[in-house]
């Protein structure tokens, strides 16, 4: 027998976390969390299921039928998108303003798939005209999937106009909602969207590892006309749309992850008492008063004011300054979490939450203080 | 805008668990997973992570380096061995009696590569010999799959023997211990399993969404020369294995589900702490108590005595019994939980579990008397 290792229990620290995800977690959603697990056919389980479908689409602003949560993060919510609409030898372009358009290209070409890439500097919004002039170099082409709220950099794309152009070139939408959802203005049926995907752990601030995800009538069509199987059985969405099904006949797929559900529910609960409307105000709101002290300090945002997310603040790492020194020093002392750059932004910038219940005065206050103590 | 409905906090009742799984989740693991959510790049949640590595490998009795947990649940445990291991038009020979085995011809065969099947009867183990046929008709098969304890029937097939013919014949092999992790004896290294995954929700007490998975030294190698991408890039594993590296250069892939790992951390050291062989053994135990009680009962299990897996008891329903009515009752009357039959056993047996800290007397004691005043 290998010997059993010697391990303690784990006792995390109480952080504020002022990355770009996970956000700060509402206390009743830890507790609701923590709530006895039962099975996932009870009956009372799937009741909670049918209340958590009407949460996510109001929190969407869609009647989508087919609306639900992977049981798997966000990644996982773009990967169903992609393998459930997508068939290999089709053409997606791509739209890619940081990194997660680009794994939006990997998806694409992994499933054997086309993807035709239309770049915008990191930091930028995606260019409409640019999506333009590839839906016409490339008639063929039949979705359009792009990045709500780049997460990388902090950048809101016209997710509108971006829509009404691609419906316009008959091309459905595939939609990252990931940090948008709860943080910044997001309407799914009005603004054309087809599928559309999120996290728990951004703007909703549940626990990470839950990704709704929501398809639009005309996306449904189109899985329901496909020549070849989905490739994965476990994101097959006409499976797991039996399992969510509220309609009595339950089939059984896989085993939900009953907690993590329990969370998604009291987050999303909270969120429909407080409002949509409301938490976007808020996340403005307290981004107006971050900005303000950013400035103050002499900290210059990557992205242009009118395409900035209220929930994501990038700012240059001031010249001289040590990155990770600067981090360290927050975590260990503040014990406050703020965002390093990713990708071309490694070392470059800080990439600062105001996320869901992370949203609120305090925390912009101790990040501020925390900051202008350790940049002095 | 779209209305917020009004929905009020979900409470549910405490069940005593005793199907397929979920199973009763141990108070500790419920505890911590309601601990503070902390970052996923954040130095005490990596060394958090190294810990429950170390725990997993315990529970596999393995030295795999490529040991992790993947964020998912144990269906995508399955499809991580698949759709990283086997490439398109390869050959797998794979063993079916039950729902998973089935489960994994439909893997191999939406990835494109080509599934021999096994056929045994449900209920009965898998018959070694009819796999070396099989492996003597396709020399060129590169992979054997079986479920080691199967979910649906309560059957244990040998691990042992099955991957030591695998091993006579070339054969890589992919092995479902979903039921039998933490309940029943299995060695991964001993026995040769090149590709194993299980899921939290069963005989580890965990709650459900997470699966662990280990690949051997020739597995990762075959991983290596591989000609195609893998399909997925969220269940990639050489990806996800650069993000639960422990040596420093933890790169970025996905967002963790950081409280369902605390979790998992828990429920793993919780079986370090009683001792894998300590813990088969109560399961045995229990399954002695209870199928003593169940044989007084008049029923008769499905599953022939030298094969049943002591934690998932599967009973034939008696004539003349109202099955759904039966469980209706002990759920709501008696507040316990136990499965119906699935696919061909649906309707026809009853599954009952004893599955991690579920396997303990008072379980058995309430099941008993609740079944006895129920069917009298």
């Amino acid at each position: 027998m290998l010997l059993a290792p010697s391990i303690q229990p784990f006792f995390p620290p109480q952080r504020t976390l002022m990355g770009p995800g996970p956000s700060d977690v509402y206390p009743q959603v830890l507790a609701a969390q923590a709530k006895p697990t039962i099975g996932h056919l009870d009956p009372l389980f799937v009741g909670m299921m049918d209340e958590l479908k009407s949460l996510i689409k109001y929190a969407y602003q869609t009647t989508n039928a087919m609306t639900l949560a992977v049981s798997a993060p966000g990644s996982a919510g773009m990967e169903t998108c992609f393998v459930n609409l997508v068939e290999p030898g089709e053409k997606v372009i791509v739209c890619r303003n940081g990194v997660f358009g680009d794994r939006m290209r990997q998806n694409v070409e992994r499933m054997g798939a086309i993807a035709v890439v239309v770049d915008n500097e990191w930091g930028e919004a995606v260019d409409v005209d640019a999506l333009e002039s590839a839906l016409k170099a490339h008639p063929d082409a039949k979705f359009v999937a792009f990045v709500h709220a780049e997460t990388s950099t902090g950048a809101l794309s016209d997710a509108k106009a971006l829509c009404t152009l691609a419906k316009r070139h008959d091309c459905l939408t595939i939609v990252d909602a990931v940090t948008s959802l709860g943080g910044v203005e997001l309407r799914v049926d009005d603004w054309g969207i087809d599928a559309v995907y999120a996290g728990s752990q951004k703007c909703l601030s549940c626990v990470p590892g839950l990704s709704p995800v929501s398809f639009s009538p005309a996306a449904v069509e189109k899985l329901k006309s496909r020549k070849t199987p989905v490739q994965s059985w476990f994101l097959d969405q006409s499976l797991v749309m039996g399992y969510w099904s509220g309609e009595g006949k339950r089939s059984y797929h896989h085993t939900a992850p009953v907690n993590a559900l329990y969370a998604l529910h009291e987050s999303l609960r909270l969120l429909a008492e407080e409002g949509l409307e409301a938490a976007w105000q808020r996340h403005q709101d307290q981004h107006w008063a971050l900005r303000q002290g950013l400035e103050e300090l002499g900290l210059k945002f990557v992205v242009p004011e009118e395409v900035r997310l209220p929930q994501l603040n990038t700012v240059l790492i001031p010249e001289g300054v040590d990155d990770a020194q600067v981090r360290q020093r927050l975590l260990q002392e503040y014990n406050l979490e703020i965002g390093a750059g990713l990708g071309a932004f490694a070392g470059k910038a800080w990439r600062i939450g105001l996320m869901g219940y992370g949203a609120k005065r305090e925390n912009v206050s101790l990040c501020l203080k925390a900051l202008a103590d350790v940049l002095n």
